[in-house]
């Protein structure tokens, strides 16, 4: 039977098995539903609109998670229904920051037949007088057949102490598990089933952890956390000069990260009822800083000119180190950075879009508490980071605050009405990032503010600007600002605001991030214009209103249908070395040939940047909303 | 100035700067004294006997040790003497049986040029804002470029953290340590003479171990212990069947091994002034049960038909994995076995004695509490393992002891007279292997016993043997027996005999070589007559008097001549591969290569065994001592 799915305004349509569980459904089609419960329908976080069809009955728990009144708009707790015929339903939105980061999007139906982790079902023949083959070597070399290349000749402590009791009692009917072609373990019967592998991406404010049957390559289930560092600075720059003053805090940090992935991996091996010993691999991306602290490197001499990383290769490190719930013999890799500031997660962006390998002039734009870019073309590839800042995660805007429930994310002037988007439909409490590039192009289209970022003296504007829009117009200080949402006006508890300084937070943020794909355009020879499309990545990436952020100068003479938002591909491309040897191997070689321009040290940066921090006339025949 | 030592009735001569201490010059060209308390002149074991010239004057803890008649016999302790003209001194005996196996006298002065360990001294370039090459690859790319060979891209946790502080506080100039290309450590400044690694030999009955530097490849110093296995048992099979009735037997065996070494060790560091953290590498061999039992691999099926190992391959553990007293990230490597119970200390035989690469025939044997058999030729190298048994360990005889002090180490029948050697020049106690050797062979000679190992009636001995000897035979419940030293002859408590049975333990063992050596010739397609050269390995192997060895039929059809002993190759072997990259490497296709042969399911090894019980007849013209 069919099930027709909703989201975002986009229908994918799926074969479904008659009575089978819905969340499962969901889940085996990437479509990743909060939840905490693990099905119990304790959490009520799994609710799906149905708009069309009928599902098994409500259950009790259901009852006590929905009204009446929701019930009858065909509100379901998806882990409690069973799929009876064709249905239609509507996923809703997700409402917070950090499953914003998780919510993949993009999911590559890519797949890879280079695995890092290789499991063989072998049946070896009983040894006997004329056949004394010991017992590591008679399944190495049964492993061998099967695979057709050599493998290492070795085996840990753990292996050796059970290997001979292992065959005997399995009747020589084991799987190997050979991880870069070395055994990492050996288990009873078939297990080539039970193969699972994590990828995290370790943000400066959210760290996203997904986890990847590793023989379908399939996402299988999707959680996050706020990154705990952040109680010792929400940037990296505070973080790092915490252990500056204090060495013993780089250990803090590092047990705070890895405590938390540790957590977020049990919660989700104990919510899809997976073993810890069948857990052999994790990928782990970040910028720079995340990587040094994820490692314990010294990550001192980031902030200090000339701003250098302890280092920049992919490193591995056994699960016992890590002390990860995970087979002890297993890896986490952590994947190469690039240079300075330009971490692995960018490495994940180029691996997932594939830049390296696009027809004519690629640029790819990672938005979040710092914002990479990479462009590449010609055969080459290069790469700076700039401090987009944290402007465009609410932080130091007057009443910003990140993607969550109550933050304002779209903002539109018709009209002379203001019309905003709150997520969870709730009384506004501020504005989130994409709220603010929404509010100030609305300004800007509404001649409001002027292409210098000031606002206008409201006695002074035209008389064709509505009146309803100059009310919103005030001086503070003697310094304009524009009143968003006046306390009450939305439930609101107090005025919420778009200062002048506001604006320019957001000038400098967004004349950053374009002044940084100039300085790449000049260096590859290009103009911005040349450049023919624009992957953009994450949670941020998705979210903004594209033609407003083009309209604000963002990707300065680069036309809005280029931009083809990518979701987490961070993560995404870290799935992808999680799968592929291939890939792993590229990630080292991109690492070694991405040519990484030093903006810090560039005069042709800080000239742009001056420009940049403007916004674009208005061209004529631009929509002005009056 | 040069001093003349003399030892085993060989004489070498070194040249002496003045004024060195005479234990640290005899240490340094390989002459390993007891030492336990690290030259402080406590222990008094490190004595030798000065036959002319004059050293620094006579210190109290002398004086302590050695009665005035010794010292007026010239009797010092080297530890407490310095070097002041020409002398000639004499090495005294070694007195014990774990010194018997640690006193290398072979050590050979190969070099090699592919060591697994390196130090490379880089000054690196400071980084700045036009070259922010990360700390890691600013010192990788430094050491290929001295190396002209790629190393491994990644670093330990425990480098990472460092790294960034070690190269600023010692302004660049490091010190990287490469285990088989891949970074493992980096130290401040130059440290290149400080690198060594530490070669054991686990036997049965007695555990050697050798401190090598690294970076010469010379023995610094050696010490041994008895296997504290044996309060489990004796022998291997004992050991395995305590594992068979109850598995955490094996723990408790792994830990007696694994606690003991990191004794020797810690007190060879000691005595050397050495770090731990510059210990960076370790072999191991042993006989397949110890290797085993080293790496707590399961055991129990090479007790049981088809008597199957674990493992054979080469094994490496972490230094951090076993906790042993040396670099963390340093390696021990566990050389490969070969089949069955002939394990790596016979690998270590091959390599030292190049067996693989001599002209003609070869043989080698390693007689331990078991022997190991090795013929090579034809381009063919095929082994055997024998149970030649304890018997040559003293044990199974009457008055059988192990080769220490108050040991009957020789004997000899000359004009009626029976003479005795004992070790440690004291009452004789009991006999050892050598000892019962010479004693059965002696008796052969004098016409006391026939060629089938029987004692004769002294009755009926003809009137041309001495009247002496005839009273030394005397039954036993009415089996013959011969007294070699009534009590009180030599100050001995009790009569010291060769049983009847004594004998046929004798038969059993030197039959059980004997038959080996003709199996493997058989299989080879030659004659015993054929073999050009016989390595003799083991200290058993050089005390033994080898022409006695050849009279009892030991090794058939071979001429005395050909035999040449050459000590622990078991442990210059391993040190071979403690060294070089290409021995290891040879070790591992000798273990895939070798061919070899289960006598326990060989009916060629039943005949010739029948048959090599006797002792050959006497040749006409033989020496018949009356």
């Amino acid at each position: 039977m069919q099930v027709e799915i909703i989201r975002d305004q986009k229908t994918e349509r799926h074969q479904a098995e008659p009575n089978s569980n819905l969340m499962d459904f969901l889940v085996h089609h990437g479509i990743l539903l909060n939840s905490d419960c693990a099905g119990r329908g304790t959490c009520g976080k799994c609710g799906v609109k149905i708009l069309s069809g009928q599902l098994s009955t409500v259950t009790a728990v259901e009852l006590k998670h929905f009204s009446q009144e929701e019930l009858d708009e065909g509100w379901v707790l998806s882990c409690q229904r069973l799929i009876k015929e064709d249905i239609v339903l509507e996923i809703p939105k997700i409402e917070d920051a950090v499953n914003r980061k998780i919510e993949l999007q993009n999911f590559s139906q890519e797949r890879f037949t280079d695995p890092n982790l290789e499991k063989f079902f072998v049946t070896l023949k009983k040894p006997d007088l004329h056949d004394q083959l010991p017992d590591l070597e008679r399944l190495l070399q049964q492993v061998e057949d099967i695979k057709k290349t050599g493998v290492k000749r070795e085996a840990p402590l753990g292996v050796l102490n059970k290997l001979p009791e292992l065959l005997r009692s399995s009747s020589y009917e084991v799987t190997a598990v050979l991880m870069d072609n070395a055994l990492i373990a050996v288990e009873p019967g078939d297990t080539r089933e039970s193969q699972y592998g994590f990828v995290f991406d370790i943000g400066t404010t959210t760290i996203a952890v997904y986890l990847v049957c590793l023989k379908t390559g399939k996402v299988i289930s999707a959680g996050g956390e706020t990154n705990p560092q952040a109680s010792f600075g929400a940037d990296v720059v505070t973080r790092i000069s915490v252990v500056s003053e204090d060495f013993n805090n780089l250990k803090k940090l590092n047990d705070l990260v890895v405590e938390t992935m540790a957590n977020l991996m049990k919660e989700l091996l104990h919510e899809n009822s997976i073993e810890e010993k069948y857990v052999y691999h994790i990928a782990v991306v970040g910028n720079t800083t995340m990587s040094h602290l994820f490692l314990q490197a010294d990550p001192r001499n980031l902030v200090k000119a000339p701003f250098i990383p302890c280092f920049k290769g992919r490193m591995t490190v056994q699960g016992k180190e890590m002390g990860f719930p995970m087979h002890p013999e297993g890896e986490i890799v952590v994947l190469p950075n690039i240079a300075g500031y330009v971490g692995s997660d960018t490495m994940g962006v180029m691996l997932a879009t594939k830049i390296y390998d696009q027809e004519g002039y690629s640029l790819a734009v990672d938005i979040g508490t710092n914002g990479e870019i990479v462009l590449a073309g010609d055969g080459k590839i290069l790469t700076c980071s700039t401090a987009a800042g944290p402007a465009f995660e609410g932080a130091q805007i007057h009443d910003g605050m990140r993607a969550g429930d109550g933050a304002i994310e779209k903002v539109s002037i018709k009209n002379g009405k203001v019309q905003l988007k709150v997520i969870g439909d709730m009384a506004p409490k501020g504005i989130c990032g994409s709220g603010i590039i929404d509010a100030i192009a609305a300004l800007y289209k509404a001649n409001l503010m002027n292409f210098k970022g000031q606002l206008l003296d409201s006695s002074k504007l035209e008389g064709s600007v509505d009146e309803n829009l100059k009310q919103r117009m005030r001086r503070n200080d003697n310094i304009w600002e524009f009143v968003l949402a006046f306390k009450g006006e939305y439930g609101n508890e107090r005025d919420i605001i778009i200062s002048q300084k506001d604006i320019r937070e957001l000038q400098l943020a967004k004349g950053a991030i374009a002044a940084g794909i100039k300085v790449l355009a000049e260096d590859l020879g290009i103009s911005t214009a040349q450049i023919d499309r624009v992957f953009l990545a994450g949670a941020f990436g998705n979210y903004i209103d594209q033609k407003n952020a083009v309209l604000l100068g963002m990707f300065p003479g680069i036309d809005v249908q280029k931009i083809i938002p990518v979701g987490n591909a961070a993560g995404e491309g870290a799935k992808m070395a999680l799968l592929s040897k291939k890939q792993r191997e590229l990630a080292d070689h991109l690492s070694d040939n991405v040519h990484h321009v030093e903006l810090s040290s560039s005069d042709a940066f800080y000239t742009s940047f001056m420009k940049e921090m403007i916004f674009p006339k208005k061209e004529v025949g631009q929509e002005v909303v009056k």
